[in-house]
């Protein structure tokens, strides 16, 4: 095992902006031609702009002339060159793995990954997760799911590139987990934010003492939970430990391109791994100023198979250079991505994230983590409610009293926060159904409700 | 990727009987000689048995002398010494993975493997893989569940170390497993027998032509299934494809240390990975003549951790030494392992495998591949009753007739071969519950079943 010290690779961590941005711009110039040249997918796309590579001559060109790509494009690539798309880029001998997005509203596209990319792959993984601080003395309960949808893959991935011990056990089972958990003494849970509350719950209600749990770092994926303040603070105090934010998107993959450090102010963005730019949410060829929120575009510096060039991922988050005292000259987000542009609900006009309900209900004492948020349009108006469970914690003496006032308190923040007038229904603990992996937080049943959420 | 041809390593596959035991003799001479001086575990039982090492000075003696473990003594002394028991063999720090036993009697005991032996286990796996046929061009479908269980962890391993194309999906979801097999054009298909009978059936009520798959070969793990000849040709000449068996127990880690070549002829034995013996059934020290049926004891050559020094599975078979066409001249367990010893059911004192009781409904025309055994006693007496579904395939005029006839084939054909009068219900297509694991065949609701079945 290698020796690392407070870096996984100093020399590209601590790197001056004007040295690493030289080389991504030599990485993207590259990486334009080979796809122009070898991959009809993009062949046709910028030709059908009137782009070509040798317009970019600086990080600005990149942004203002290539054209981005979106999931949809790549839905329908796929159906017309099956099973990889026309944007393969190496033979089909040459893919290690396959796997897929999670196709929640439909056919999964799928990703073909080659041996050279999965070898990388651990690596930037390995980085990712070191920056959030699991070592090799670590033992990494991965309480993810194994299956289709990588997130899981790529954590054991770095972990086991760390030389960490993993014990990938997979999500649910969760009283097994538990005493698993408490019988090896687990240092790093990684999971989603959603199954590590529902894990917590569990706990304590088998009495388990979970402040005292042999956890020591929480890594979250899949979800923007861990950047959510409210679900932070109760994940961090429930379980005594500290918790740290990763991860782009599946398509992104080495999706641990953004990882938290320990100074837990917002994940760290590897600009040498995944170019990472925050555009205007209207128009992707425009960047959005440095602290100004926008849309995320993403592209692979180094993936030959599916390369992703200015990927319009719908994430929403805002970019900071300020210097971080761990030494990493990457900049950060420092809210973390606050949510998928298409998990918005769009409520009367106004725009919503479940990840702003979240943050809402948690700052309200006496409310629960569980919630889940309707919407009907009875007549033309939307309706929207947030059924939301109490703290278990609390057994109150009259409860309808106690849920009436909840209730009143919650309607009156999610109104100051959001401009939304909700309905909500406080319920007991325990009512909602628990998810294993990522959470269902918006139920719509508006007649027309999105033309189509990306999956 | 390295080439190979014929063989994944031609010189330890065709060396010579006496070359290759007497590298096996010394190999199990430094195990002994290390277990006994480093790991308490068989300090304890050695000295217990007035057995030492040195005693041990050609294989004969290593059978009649060193005495067995089971899985009994492997659960008390990791609760003694948890959670690894003190067998573990290197510093908790140098586990690369933890993985665990199916558990299902309580708790389940841990696995801990170290890098190094994870690295060794990867060769071993991919031998075992190339020799039941895969290659590097294959895209291989693995439906196996990725959790505790170490069965689709190892196979992925070896998969991976063969450089093919690895799709590891998991057990379960099985309308999307069928429309990515179909739409990747997956080659070879890993899994337990019970889940492939499950999609088979899946995919014919789904409209699929599974005869014309893209399947090329299924290898079954986790069950005996693969080696009984009806469910083999079900599963051949339902998908289209070649079907050949492999593995032993979890314990015994590298598990493809047995694996069926192309001649189909049964599992040849890596008895350079795993020292596997024949014993009688009732003294674990003495051999059972080759051909004869017996326990099968198994010993790891190369762990360095958790090493499995004469471990009596319960598993059931009988070895030949008869050349085989291949040119492999390891021996062979010419009709795999029967069943484990522990899911043997004592009916009014006869011994009936599920898996004898599956070979006997699968002869009989007309019989579907599910079913159950139920097992009570109402009075003194037990009563064993069959519950088994007919083929879908047939929409009989008259169904109750056609029940009852086919009972009654049944029912005679089940006297015959084991001896045992059951009562038999014969059921609709669909309305036993589907596993994406292994089956349960057995439902035992007698006052006093087992003492303890093992886990």
């Amino acid at each position: 095992m290698e020796t690392h010290g407070a870096y996984w690779n100093e020399q590209r961590e601590t790197q001056s902006r004007p040295d690493r941005e030289a080389g991504v711009l030599s990485l993207l110039q590259r990486q334009l031609h080979r796809v122009y040249e070898e991959l009809p997918f993009y062949r046709r796309h910028y030709d059908s702009h009137d782009f070509h590579p040798r317009q970019v001559t600086c990080l600005e060109d990149f942004t203002r002339l290539v054209p981005v790509i979106t999931k949809a494009m790549l839905r329908e690539d796929q159906a017309e060159t099956p099973p990889f798309g026309s944007y393969l880029g190496v033979p089909e001998s040459e893919i290690a793995r396959v796997h897929g997005s999670s196709g929640t509203t439909g056919v999964p596209t799928l990703y073909g990954i080659s041996h050279r990319d999965w070898d990388h792959i651990a690596d930037v993984m390995a980085q990712g997760f070191y920056t959030a601080g699991v070592r090799p003395t670590d033992r990494v309960q991965l309480a993810t799911v194994f299956g289709m949808f990588i997130g899981g893959w790529g954590s054991l991935l770095g972990c086991e590139r760390i030389g960490a011990t993993a014990f990938p056990i997979g999500a649910g089972e969760t009283e097994r987990q538990l005493e698993l958990m408490y019988r090896m003494g687990s240092t790093v849970l990684i999971c989603t934010p959603t199954y590590a509350l529902h894990m917590l719950e569990r706990a304590r209600s088998l009495g388990y003492d979970t402040a005292a749990s042999p956890l020591r770092l929480g890594i979250f994926i899949g979800e923007p939970g861990a950047a959510i303040p409210g679900t932070r603070e109760v994940l961090e105090r429930g379980w005594g430990m500290t918790v740290r934010d990763l991860a782009t998107t599946s398509e992104m993959t080495p999706f641990a391109s953004n990882a938290e450090c320990e100074q837990g102010r917002g994940v760290h963005v590897l600009q040498d791994q995944v170019w990472t730019e925050i555009v205007d949410k209207q128009d992707p060829n425009r960047s959005a100023p440095e602290g100004t929120s926008g849309g995320v575009v993403y592209t692979h510096l180094h993936r030959e198979s599916q390369p992703m060039i200015r990927f319009a991922s719908r994430d929403e988050s805002h970019m900071s250079y300020e210097p971080c005292a761990c030494g990493r000259t990457y900049p950060r987000l420092p809210n973390g991505v606050y949510g998928r542009l298409d998990d918005m609900m769009i409520i009367r006009g106004a725009n919503v994230y479940p990840s702003q309900v979240q943050r809402s209900l948690l700052s309200v004492p006496g409310t629960g983590v569980e919630f889940v948020v309707v919407l009907e349009r009875p007549d033309a108006m939307d309706e929207a409610t947030v059924r939301v469970e109490h703290d278990p914690t609390i057994s109150p003496a009259d409860p309808r009293t106690f849920k009436d006032e909840l209730a009143q308190a919650i309607k009156a923040r999610l109104k100051n926060d959001t401009n939304v007038n909700f309905s909500v229904e406080v319920l007991d603990p325990e009512t909602l159904e628990r998810a294993v992996s990522k959470a269902k937080r918006v139920i719509d049943r508006r007649p027309s409700a999105f033309e189509e959420a990306s999956s």
